[in-house]
C-alpha cells in the first residue's frame, strides 16, 4: 500500500486544487452575470420604466426592504407607474456595481426632475440562482454645500 | 525543436493556469484582509471613538466624498470629535461586509441616541495596497412607519 501512498495523495491534492479553481471561476462567472442582470433589470424599469421587460429578472418572491414600496414585485410596479406618470424624465446612472457572492450592490446618481442636484442611492440586491429575490436601499439627497469638492460620487 | 513543442506548450499552458489560480487566491486573501481593515477601522473609529487607533489604517491620502466632512484624515478626526462630546453612546451595527476589488462596502444600522431609530448607512471605501484611501457614504433615517414588515436591514 505504502508505495501509492504519496501518488494518490498527489491527485488527491491536484484534484482538490483543480475543483478550486473551477469553483471560483464559477462563482466569477456567476458574479459577472448576476451583475448583468442587476443592471439591466435597473435600466429597463427606472430607465426604460418598463415593469414587463424588468419583471422577468425576479425570482419566485421579491423581499422588499425600501421602507416605502409592498412586498413582492407588485411594490417596484409601484414605483415604476409612480415613476411614468409623475417623473417621466426621471434618470438614474449607475456610477458604480460591486459584486460579493449573491448580492450585488449599486452606486447611484438618481435625478427625478432635470436640472435638480438628485439624490445618492446604494441599492443592495441578493440574487438566488441569478434572479433577483431581494432588495435594500439607502437614498440622501445631494446637498446644495459641500465641505469638500469630490462630489457625492 | 519539434520535439519539445508540445511540452513546452503544455508547461507554459500549465504555468499561465497556476499563475491565473494564484492570482485569485491572492484577489480573494486581499479582499478579505480589506473586510477586516475596513471593519476594525469603522469599529476603533466609530464605535470606540479612539481616532488614534482607527488612523494606523489610512493611507497617504483620504479622499472624502460625505459632503459633511472635509478632505483627510482630520476630516474623518471631526466626525469622531463629534461623537465624543455629542453623542457619547452613538454605536454603529455593521450588518454586512461585501469586498469587490479594491472596493469594501458597508451596511449598517446607525443609533446616536440610544432608544431612537436611527439611520440606515451604506459605506463604500477603497483601499489601495491594503490602506484606505477613498471614501463614500448614503444615510437615510429609518422611517417610523414602513410598507412592509421587513425592516430597512
Amino acid at each position: 500500500m505504502m508505495k501509492f501512498a504519496v501518488p494518490l495523495f498527489s491527485v488527491v491534492i491536484l484534484a482538490a486544487t483543480s475543483l478550486g479553481s473551477a469553483a471560483h471561476a464559477t462563482d466569477a462567472a456567476q458574479m459577472e452575470a448576476n451583475k448583468k442582470t442587476v443592471v439591466d433589470f435597473y435600466e429597463k424599469g427606472l430607465n426604460q420604466k418598463d415593469f414587463e421587460a424588468a419583471s422577468k429578472y425576479f425570482g419566485p418572491q421579491y423581499i422588499q426592504h425600501n421602507p416605502t414600496a409592498p412586498d413582492g414585485p407588485q411594490g417596484f410596479k409601484g414605483l415604476v407607474d409612480l415613476l411614468r406618470s409623475k417623473f417621466p424624465n426621471s434618470h438614474s446612472e449607475i456610477k458604480r456595481v460591486f459584486a460579493d457572492g449573491d448580492y450585488v450592490i449599486l452606486h447611484v446618481h438618481n435625478v427625478r426632475e432635470p436640472g435638480t442636484r438628485g439624490s445618492a442611492i446604494v441599492d443592495i440586491f441578493r440574487l438566488d440562482q441569478g434572479k433577483i429575490v431581494e432588495h435594500w436601499d439607502v437614498r440622501q439627497d445631494v446637498p446644495e454645500q459641500a465641505a469638500n469638492p469630490n462630489t457625492m460620487f
